[in-house]
């Protein structure tokens, strides 16, 4: 297939601006970007280097032409346009949890389940941010030693919860001695009724809260792996917890893998050779992953991998990924780049 | 037994203060308070609301009699130290990891082992904040329930490094748009030989590294739990992660029970009537455990209860305490009173 005509739905939003700078930075070969926001952000320029963009309301007519549009804007806003943008002839790759647990729009780590992505309706899902980073680095020991379970406890950045989140935490970031006094307007979630303050402080509340006592954050995690791996069987549990981080989400995993006798040598040796992971695992020179160095950085990082003491086929891993690069912009980037490669039907 | 004459070594650090508020603050009853500390502090002042106190210089014959001795002033001293206070005739209660898993020592958290109290030779041990609050909160669990296992992934504040930690993050809490610049001083180990930003950044080391990969933290919170619940065969695996918080641990706890079938009520009815816990468990009214707000506050708070879905015996809490109270001070002073009450040999 030839160049493809990119549109980018919330281009002005915390991911929509990264979508733009990965498609420019790893050369897509698109013949077109449109940059689509709400009707307040059009015509607001946009630059990037030496390129200008123009933003553009999001209106079904803007998606003429479109070959692929990236959705960042918001679930209601995917739900409002991504059927019209299909009909109009784009593929749609959401961002937004509107579309991910339905049984036939794929949901896709590319170097998890690339194979996802041969059979689509026009909508390609991009999972959750915190589940990106887990499948991504669990691929390689699921494809080599099996595995039946995960329990997950995250550490996660402001930056998930959006702009207004980041604001948040600098306007009181600088507080600590009168820390006891700080107000919280936005977080845990902007739609629930209370707010706490997140400098230096931990809130254990992602997103709204579901029957069971699980966060939908925590569902998300739990179920959409489930799906990424095709394996409804696996066991998956996760706590997940907001910290006065800017960027970068950080999992303490507990695995149990299939096969018996496996040496943290060998976890390592695969993990080593994984698309997309760093391995940054040695304890004699203080050497592991933190969320203050993977802001700006493509790949998913691994460390402090060690056996469980009671069970021969636990391990405990640290995982820490930028959450809007590898956890969205950048694996939505890596979806069309496949699509491209893989001469689907756009 | 009478009034006591107490002795408090490390009497100006971070805990030390804390033992003699409590003191005051719960009218031990003492008839007399000696502080002790380097002879860099001795003669300093130190004032608790309008009573005076002069800090005189750690020597051997301060502990002359001397009934109680608490210990807060790191392993070094404690070696140095408690045999001779011994020797002079007092009980030690030791704030640090130096005696705690000395087989005839015993590991104290009144409200799960006091027994172990009626027989010591002089010195008692505290255990390490991090374990105390999650064994205060699994306690009534095990006791009605039975226990088989824990997995733990902690979220603790820089004040158990001490205060020069809360000056570093200080230091570096105004940073935020310049954080990829900041750079550590002191964490994650002060005698380490590298140091990372702690603030908008989370630390996956505790304490040195052991050979096993474990850092020494997360297996004070192993060995210990095990000692103080005298279950050698409880499987316990801890991760311990150092946040941005000044004071107050986080713990998110995935347990099995022994018992089959018990739920989530059952598990909050138990932990609302247990000693020395508050049950903080409501998702309808976003009500859990935090950090900022346990600060100064003598409770171990649980919350966000929950069954895993794929394992009719799991659980998973939230635990949070003040690290400096609970987790190091008020514990220490509630082993004093236990030992006055239980009118044992001082």
């Amino acid at each position: 297939m030839g160049k493809v005509n990119v549109a980018i739905v919330g281009a002005t939003g915390a991911v929509g601006t990264k979508i733009l700078e990965k498609l420019l930075e790893r050369n897509f070969p698109s013949s077109s970007i449109k940059l689509l926001a709400s009707k307040r952000s059009a015509g607001n320029k946009v630059e990037v280097g030496e390129k200008q963009f123009v933003v553009e309301e999001t209106v079904p007519e803007a998606f003429d032409g479109v070959d692929i549009a990236f959705f960042s804007a918001g679930g209601k806003i995917s739900e409002m346009f991504a059927e019209e943008a299909v009909k109009r002839g784009a593929v749609v790759i959401d961002n937004t949890s509107a579309f991910r647990m339905v049984e036939d729009i794929p949901l896709v780590v590319p170097e998890v389940n690339l194979e996802a992505l041969r059979q689509h309706n026009g909508i390609i899902a991009n999972p959750n941010c915190s589940t990106i980073q887990m499948v991504a680095a669990l691929e390689p020991i699921r494809a080599k030693y099996g595995l039946k379970r995960i329990v997950v406890s995250t550490y996660q950045a402001v930056s998930g919860a959006g702009s207004e989140a980041i604001d948040e935490l600098q306007a009181q970031a600088d507080q600590l001695e009168s820390r006891a006094e700080i107000e919280g307007e936005i977080l845990p979630s902007a739609a629930g009724k209370k707010h706490y303050p997140i400098a230096f402080n931990a809130i254990p509340q992602i997103d709204a809260f579901d029957a069971s006592g699980y966060t939908l954050e925590e569902l998300k995690m739990m179920n959409e792996t489930k799906k990424i791996f095709s394996m409804p069987e696996l066991q998956v549990s996760a706590t997940c917890v907001r910290l006065p981080v800017v960027t970068g989400h950080s999992e303490s995993l507990y695995i149990e893998v299939e096969k018996e006798n496996v040496s943290v040598e060998e976890i390592r040796e695969v993990l080593s050779h994984a698309p997309g992971v760093v391995l940054q695992d040695d304890v004699d020179t203080q050497t592991y992953p933190m969320p203050l160095f993977a802001e700006g950085k493509d790949d998913v990082f691994v460390g402090r991998i060690r056996k469980d003491p009671d069970k021969s086929t636990g391990f405990h891993l640290w995982v820490v990924s930028d959450n809007l690069l590898k956890g969205a912009a950048l694996n939505s980037v890596q979806i069309a780049e496949s699509l491209v490669s893989i001469k689907t039907s756009i």
